[in-house]
């Protein structure tokens, strides 16, 4: 178990990797045998090749996320992100509501990560 | 597994019905064998008994609950509120940020909750 600010630094360390494209930095956040259940209901990725493979096509996708609220900690081995992913389209920005939960090994590394979202929080572009 | 939009009204319901102090209305919300664990890293407590004397106590503290973002549903059988939950004391507001964790059953109730927030996301009163 890691104390709060090590997971929130963590997890504001996640956002601020991806959003500059650094495949490298968000890859050093997770355990060797991490999994990323990315949306939560699908099967996992597990493993750093597959959770590289998976951050290569996210970021290529081109979307940006923002924190909708502080970034929450528990009194266990998990932490909490509620942001929006916006993605530029040909036809407009998509906007994705999402809540993430991470837990964290010993060495303070996320070793489990899931996406909460459904199909109604994919807001198309207007008009 | 149920739809977003029936798992986004249940929560909802959720939130209203604390905040009404409606205990019988939270609890119709749960399965008979959900569990709760508030805050996740703690024992969950079991079974409608214990959770209505979880609630009790909870409604009884005079906490009542905001949305700090949208309801988050997910592709699986899971949804996510993140929430303030403000707290009147005699030195002043006491402000808990937190992030729920619901899963449902086939029938659409709650057949868990985990409360996801830290010592360091509890704010006390200023001055």
């Amino acid at each position: 178990m890691t104390p709060d600010e090590q997971k929130k630094n963590a997890l504001q360390g996640y956002i601020d990797a991806y959003n500059r494209n650094d495949l490298d930095a968000v890859l050093a956040l997770y355990s060797d045998d991490a999994s990323v259940e990315d949306p939560y209901g699908t099967p996992a990725k597990r493993g750093k090749a597959e959770i590289r493979a998976f951050y290569t096509e996210a970021m290529a996708s081109g979307a940006k996320l923002q924190l909708d609220a502080p970034i929450r900690a528990s009194h266990g081995d998990a932490a909490a992100i509620t942001f929006t992913a916006a993605l530029e389209t040909g036809q407009g920005i998509v906007r994705v509501h999402v809540t993430d939960i991470m837990t964290f090994n010993d060495h303070g590394l996320i070793n489990s990560m899931r996406a909460y979202f459904g199909p109604s929080d994919i807001e198309m572009p207007k008009g």
